[in-house]
């Protein structure tokens, strides 16, 4: 059945960077049939007429595509009143967060593979949802999930992370070894869908892995024990590493399929380096797939044809092979 | 007179890789014959035979060189009995010290332009120095300065750390505006040798920089006034920008010389991955020119002839810059 269905792109804010990116996209033959836009059928209509490219839009059900049509699930219509490229505002940010919602139930409801979105902005979403969070938290949220974990990744190695948006003195404290041994579950899990016995390595918290505790004892209290548990179940689970040569370990060497990473920047720091264009983020520990593309709304270019579009097939290519489905080349 | 003073090469612990690369180097003609060796002639000669290469070795004065050969400061010989090719001992520790405090006063007296460092064994050194923290802090109590900062470069970037070789937690302790205003001062600084107006980016401590205030309040309190009291020197500095964009936007945007890190792996981990071969460390700080190899002494394959030479390269060509030299091309 999953072969059949098609894999849902939400349009992210109407004012940045996604509508213009899907058009292009489709018009430039990257985007495969079977991935239908949740999103403004008016507004990429009028998107399209705006950049100058010719895109046939078909208005569908949740879980059908045509073929040779830039298939778009119309999610209630702001009007093209609101349509202000490049500026935040609140119909705008309501917008993209009604997309996203539709997309999620979707999935949830086996119509969709899976959910791939295109960025939303915080700040214009804050305008109507006060202390808004994040696209993350709100899909979370949706599918009833307490803790999931961003990990980012590249055609060479993921990267998943015991905490994300918080200080780093709170993710120090993040640091527990029931937390570790979660994201190292986690990991395990998603990568399992598609790689048999998957190598991971797991940082330090600390430099050089805290130096047998010279330098910090979190690696002997919290992370050693984590990595130990893991093993225990059979996994190919090491470290701790330090996190300055890791990478180019997993990355160069190839000796590791994801890496886990204590804290938000230990991470992101190095992924964006290598895969500043490329790169591509899962929310793990969701019942649904979801990718997203590793860039925001970029105002400033946004709808002047210039955004790129490779993290948009980078996306729905990762989330093709999260759902098990070879990806099909448009 | 500088231009004709020769550069400092401290061989490093005997039983490690960088006599090795002196050799190694030398024979493939990657030395200038303004570098020379602080070390052990007879090991040389030992190590030569043993590599099976043919490197003409003279006995020099501290700032004397002759042409063709490869000019060595014999400091103590602590006999071949010693030379025990990738393992850690005492005589072999103690020796390395040896090599870099007889560089470090001929570099104090103006008898040598700088000092190149080669990799000494920390444990190997602790055997007979109980304690013994690193190379770095034993050139900064030579030299009687309190306080130095690493600065790790490639030919692309230059980083600087406000912390290194501390726990995680105390690192964040040590963003003071105090210590973050004088790394962003030791970097202009260093820069100004060969940079007109170096153009500098301070790196946030927390995930997005802080994100004004949400995710940690060091930004705030110290990071931005540090930036701002250097900006009113007139200097060209920035942020403070997060660190998983800022390397992105030096690197491959060519955007700024040089990066203030937080903290050791904000700076190592990007670094580690884009120089991994070619990375230079500089002690700024001090009152002499220093730069050190980016590796250990990788007991493992030391004298097999494999080690890479041109970090070894990479620093004589940095400690040149410094020395306001045009490094001398071998």
């Amino acid at each position: 059945m999953t072969d059949a269905l098609p894999m849902a792109v939400t349009m992210g804010d109407p004012s940045g960077v996604g509508g213009e990116i899907v058009l292009r996209s489709f018009a430039a033959g990257e985007l495969d049939d079977r991935a239908i836009v949740f999103g403004d059928a008016s507004i990429l209509e009028a998107g399209a007429k705006h950049l100058d490219i010719a895109v046939p839009i078909r208005r569908v059900e949740d879980d059908e595509y045509v073929e040779g049509f830039l298939n778009v699930v119309a999610v209630g219509e702001p009007g093209l009143d609101d349509w202000t490229p490049g500026q935040a505002n609140a119909p705008s940010g309501r917008a993209a967060l009604a997309y996203v919602e539709r997309a999620t139930r979707a999935a949830l409801d086996d119509r969709v593979a899976g959910v791939v979105t295109l960025p939303m902005n915080k700040e214009a979403t804050q305008l109507t949802v006060p202390g808004f969070v994040g696209h993350t938290e709100f899909i979370a949220d949706l599918c009833d999930v307490p803790s999931v974990s961003m990990m980012l990744t590249t055609p060479d190695v993921a990267v998943t992370h015991v905490s994300t948006h918080v200080s780093l003195r709170d993710a120090i404290e993040a640091v527990s070894e029931e937390r570790v041994a979660r994201v190292i579950e986690l990991t395990q899990q998603v990568l399992s869908r598609f790689i048999e016995t998957p190598r991971i390595a797991v940082c330090g918290l600390n430099p050089h892995a805290g130096e047998n505790g010279l330098f910090g004892d979190e690696e002997i209290h919290h992370i050693i024990p984590a990595i130990e548990a893991a093993r225990g179940k059979g996994w190919s689970v090491e470290g701790p590493f330090p996190a300055d040569t890791v990478f180019y370990q997993a990355i160069e060497r190839d000796r590791y399929d994801a890496v886990v990473a204590m804290y938000h920047d230990q991470g992101h720091a190095p992924m964006k380096l290598v895969g500043f264009e490329t790169g591509v983020n899962v929310t793990v520990g969701l019942p649904i797939v979801r990718t997203s593309v590793d860039h925001g709304t970029a105002f400033d270019i946004a709808w002047q044809g210039v955004a790129f579009t490779h993290s948009l097939r980078a996306a729905l290519d990762y989330a093709w092979r999260l759902a098990g489905v070879r990806s099909p080349q448009p």
